[in-house]
């Protein structure tokens, strides 16, 4: 067996569809000798793990079986100081949301070569179910990605703050913080009428968007139905910051 | 012949190479009568269009035999309206600086059915290739993409506003920007420490970094010759911000 030659091969393997998947991906996935996945990845990527390669389901929902993050830091660890290459699937792209950087770490502190596949980021896959340009010429010119999830008000983003004119942003896993993000917007002054998306499901065939505005996300949120994995996208162009200034001033006059 | 009951596909090929193209994104490329590509896509990407498709080099370089945006969506429209399905393929994701919103519109005047299949955007492809991660648990929650380009000061997004701490900038194609985009952000605060990557021809077997820092972006992509195609990565981790505001209070002190 060859030591301390392995691989690691952090693969983004797109949100919610096999399709989705890239050529590189796919190569790379059949390349390995032990595939590392989680509940995120799609049954149907599996298929391209080659005959006699070791696959192992890492979780992560509580009580699923998985293995905790400290576990699986010690399996990619030791495969690697065998020399063996290692592909962690990662749904949508690695670098998003994916804690690429412990994993690194554990492959360079065991001397392995690292290579990472960029894939499709959630929030594209859903743009592109929704029909959203996240940029648009004269209107959007900064998309930003930022994560819905709040422990407490120290550790949430400073939402209000990211939210000016010509900026789209794409929340990740928002639906328990709705009403948060709503009034931190609100209170911001980014207008009520804003237009903002939710796309539950992005990238698999159940998708599903409901549309709605600033003022009513949350609202609308129950009202549909909405859960995680969802995005939610709330669009702020300059043409909007314009007709609201103006009739601010309209309103002093 | 067909008529009225034409689609445009918008397929996000992925930047620079022909691997990072998704299964998804193959397969409709496969189903299209007629596929319109520019200057940077892959040429390997073409070996998916079916023999006896129609392909159409549409530019979009100044003088180089493409063509301008208004004949395009004429080229769209009248091969719509014929019934064909049109595959628009686009470098990246189609909906990130993809212009998508014109041709979307092309199609529903025609109506005609429209799908949208994202891609691998240019930006993560870079941080792949330069090993960054986009967020980071409990230092990056926010990953903004912006335009490095901007035809003078009015227009040019306001980057020093978005540059907070907790957030990662990517600027796309922002070498003629460097020295706007850093004093912009030194006058606004952000430490000159702030760590900063220059990814040029992210994806490609050519991909080179750059690595830097805020106060020297400038001088060392000029330094290193860096050209577009380039994405620019600049860091602002929540523990650069608490130093640089511990380190004032003991100069205060």
């Amino acid at each position: 067996m060859k030591t301390g030659s392995g691989k690691l091969i952090l693969i983004g393997c797109g949100p919610g569809a096999t399709d989705l998947l890239t050529l590189r991906a796919a190569n790379r996935i059949r390349e390995a000798d032990l595939v590392l996945y989680d509940r995120l990845i799609e049954p149907g990527v599996l298929d391209f793990v080659r005959p006699g390669a070791d696959r192992l389901y890492v979780g992560k929902a509580p009580g699923d079986g998985g293995i905790q993050q400290a576990g699986l830091n010690q399996t990619i660890e030791t495969a690697l100081r065998a020399g063996r290459t290692v592909a962690r699937l990662k749904s949508g792209d690695p670098m998003v949301f994916g804690r690429a950087v412990e994993e690194i770490e554990v492959a360079v502190s065991a001397s392995a070569e690292v290579e990472i596949v960029p894939g499709v980021t959630a929030a594209l896959a859903a743009a592109a179910d929704a029909g959203i340009a996240v940029t648009e010429r004269a209107e959007i010119q900064s998309f930003i990605v930022t994560t819905g999830r709040a422990a407490d008000a120290d550790t949430a983003p400073d939402w209000a703050r990211l939210m000016k004119p010509g900026v789209c942003v794409a929340f990740y896993m928002g639906v328990a913080e709705a009403w948060r993000i709503q009034s931190a917007l609100m209170a911001a002054g980014v207008p009520a009428s804003a237009p903002a998306v939710w796309v539950e499901q992005a990238g698999r065939s159940a998708s599903r968007n409901v549309e709605t505005v600033l003022g009513r996300l949350a609202h609308d949120a129950v009202q549909a139905g909405v859960s995680n994995p969802a995005i939610l996208f709330v669009r702020y162009p300059y043409s909007l910051a314009a007709e609201v200034a103006s009739a601010r001033v309209a309103a002093a006059g």
